[in-house]
């Protein structure tokens, strides 16, 4: 007898069938397709608004831009993605709740560029968070409750141009992150306004290059009020830098609990801020930047007597190094003036003017002959003459004992005068120290104002007398440039 | 007596002072500050899920970013902005309910980088919509009801590079805007997927560089089936181009109103798509391209023997020419074998492969002695023979007729006889028009497989016989290479 066929159990193998065929090709599949919450153009995923408590699963590989804005994300682990999402460019989190990422959360996203985390609620941000995104060029972190940047949050990203940190709690200004040769080689804008910032480093801001200071945006935060403020803001609107033009009335300070606008400090009696001209002296190296808003400008200098300066392999006392800074072999009386450097840039032109002093003397003149070996050697002269006037032209009462030898405290004074002139022996001058340049200054000190270095009345050139910290005095003031003009003069006392 | 003072009359005097100075620094304001319904951080200002009906009035002049995402606006006029943005870079204007947009909207915004008018309701692209953003990158349209790209609505952005049209409603394949030498010159990235294209222009596409067609997505579209489309994107699948490795599952075509995916359309009995070889003659001249997937690669080519090939200043058959390709000035039997191009860029390395055939013989060979004045003049001679034999080797006959003329049937004949030699004054060629080719063709073509070009069996050798087309043949297949190896070849029969 034949058995009879059951229906379901043909219906049921079909179906197994079908679902192992749809397996099989869902893992040929070499893509993951679009999120059911996301709306996808090609490599760009845009799931914001969607009310989404976490990150969808199972991104597509290829994903170039990925928009979970103004959803519902609290956290963001560190697996967030279980695939690396290396072709990920840009990252946009903005207004969601987030409270913590995980110091591993951009590990599958290393060639990020641009990463939106505003509008949310971070409340610090963690040693090396960052370091991951070498590829990163702009992080927005505004409106949020950051108190505290770890000085090694942003470490390693050399890419990074534009870090906005503005509406947060901030007290301390991140110095670290702008300095010259630090660990953000890159940024040109740093927005720190609208935070709780009172003390900044003035002494190092001023001392920053005019691309940096230009994207450097440090209004409406509770500074205190002070002529160094007032100078230094007043330099940056002279400079016309954007961190300052574009924000003049929000640029505040604070002063017995009260607000002022930086620029209206009539209270505080200030000097009004003025340009100063750079100052040389007869044969001084000198080196004068080209102190641009703009990085990677091409730069043409031209002299007082309107003639274009030419650029190192020509011979010249003036010359234009690679960087653009106008340099001086040995600066001339006749090298004084206004040289003008005229920058052009990709987005604008800039022309900047520097008026330059030269002091009709030098500042170490015949002091040059004066040096050690000749100094010892004259004192050697000058001691064997006195031994021998000792010796021989002593008064004739010595010839009754003249077997006598001259006393020790004669000997000694002979020592010591000797090392009078060799001042390096001098057990006065602090054992093996090299203090050349302190006992230089002290030889150097001119008599008194209006006089020259040798005391001689140089009329109409008044001295003024220098600062001791050098802020705000120069225009296109440069720490590397002031330095240079010292080391590489060899005074030697 | 004296008049009673009125205390109200001084206080609308103070305040009228007061708004007067109030005006006057509202007048003097160097910038316009935040607007109401924004958050700004330095130059961005983000506007967006604020529901505004319009864009807000007074927009600070120096914002870079400006964000209205997620709003409730429904036109771009003209005149939105009253005062020109230049330095703004980013608009992001998605997620609105736009439906028109002025032809002069973006005048003031000349510096656009970034443009995403995505999720809106725009029906149309006028001409020259957006002809004035030069500098923009990136232009996000992607779901909206666009139905026609004007053909002149992306003029002259030459800055272009990517460009999504995804999620529209486009039945015309917008060719104007890849075509080589064409508007958008560095457009990488164009995604007309899931849009409603039913044609596309196969053999333009197929002779586009593998960097456009690697950004060219076209998934999702109603495609008509049949063996051109499946051979197109069996190439590009070969190629491993990530317009068609991203979205294989998502590449349909549709046949008798069935949507199939194109990769299996068994019931078209198509052939299996191969890579062919390049192939050439003895002494031809020949230029392969290194077809990268990325512009700008640095390219290093190996010879069979893995010598690596010289730069154009070196002496040899075989050099690279400046933009990378392989350069045959006359190819040799030698010459034959598998070419390895090594290509180098920012984001990955290339290795291309492409076999070059070499035929031991040339494509005009002995020919070249049979040109036109050749021809003529042989012609001459033998009609005057001709007629010699006529006027003196005549049969006896015509002794009897001594004064009889020849006819005028044989003059006919002559001439007929030595136009028919020289083809370029052949009444049946057409008139002046330069057939040249065709006759070229006729003249050269093989007597069958196996054989020589003039009938001599040549061992080994098996001509394929190549289509009229030339489509989908060739690997790394380029219309300026394969043009110059037939134009720079002089024959002329």
């Amino acid at each position: 007898m034949q058995p009879q066929r059951d229906p379901r159990g043909l219906w049921l193998l079909l179906l197994s069938l079908f679902l192992l065929l749809f397996e099989v090709a869902r893992a040929a599949r070499p893509v993951v397709s679009c999120p059911a919450a996301c709306l996808c153009a090609s490599n760009i995923l845009s799931c914001s608004k969607q009310q989404l408590p976490s990150v969808p699963h199972s991104l597509p590989s290829y994903t170039a831009l990925l928009d979970l804005s103004h959803n519902n994300l609290s956290r963001l682990r560190a697996e967030w993605t279980p695939t690396r999402l290396i072709h990920l460019q840009s990252l946009l989190l903005s207004h969601n709740h987030l409270n913590f990422i995980s110091s591993e959360a951009f590990s599958p996203v290393p060639n990020l560029r641009y990463l939106d985390l505003s509008s949310n609620q971070l409340r610090t941000l963690d040693e090396f968070l960052f370091s991951e995104l070498q590829a990163l060029e702009v992080l927005l972190l505004y409106n949020n409750h950051i108190m505290a940047v770890d000085r090694c949050a942003f470490d390693d990203m050399t890419q990074l141009q534009k870090l906005y940190l503005s509406q947060n709690q901030i007290s301390r200004f991140p110095l670290e992150l702008v300095k010259e040769g630090a660990k953000l080689p890159k940024l040109t804008l740093l927005d720190l306004s609208s935070n709780k910032l009172k003390n900044l480093p003035l002494p190092d801001l001023q001392k920053l290059p005019a691309w940096v200071k230009n994207g450097l945006y440090l209004h409406n935060n509770p500074l205190h009020c002070d002529c160094e403020l007032y100078q230094l803001f007043s330099h940056w609107q002279y400079r016309q830098l954007s961190s300052v033009m574009d924000f003049q009335e929000d640029l505040y300070c604070m002063s017995s609990k009260k607000l002022h606008n930086v620029f209206n400090l009539s209270f505080l009696n200030c000097s009004e801020y003025k340009e100063r001209a750079w100052e040389a002296h007869l044969g001084d190296t000198l080196t004068i930047k080209c102190d641009t808003k703009q990085q990677g400008m091409t730069k043409v200098w031209v002299t007082p007597s309107n003639e274009r300066v030419l650029d190192e392999v020509a011979n010249g006392t003036v010359t234009v190094s690679k960087d653009g800074s106008l340099h001086f072999q040995q600066v001339q009386v006749e090298d004084g003036g206004v040289y003008t450097c005229y920058a052009m840039g990709e987005a604008f032109n800039e022309t900047l003017s520097v008026e330059l002093k030269v002091y009709n003397f030098t500042l170490h003149g015949h002091h040059d002959t004066l040096n050690t070996a000749y100094t010892t050697l004259v004192g050697c002269i000058l001691s064997v003459v006195l031994v021998l006037i000792y010796l021989y032209l002593t008064p004739c009462r010595c010839w009754c004992r003249g077997v006598e030898k001259p006393s020790s405290h004669q000997g000694d004074s002979l020592s010591s005068s000797m090392l009078s002139t060799t001042p390096n022996h001098d057990p006065m001058a602090g054992g093996d120290k090299d203090d050349g340049f302190d006992r230089r200054v002290a030889f150097l000190e001119p008599a008194g104002p209006g006089q020259g270095q040798n005391g001689k009345l140089k009329p109409g050139n008044t001295l003024p007398v220098p600062e001791a910290t050098g802020k705000g005095q120069r225009r296109m003031s440069d720490p590397e440039s002031v330095s240079s003009v010292f080391s590489d003069t060899p005074i030697v006392v």
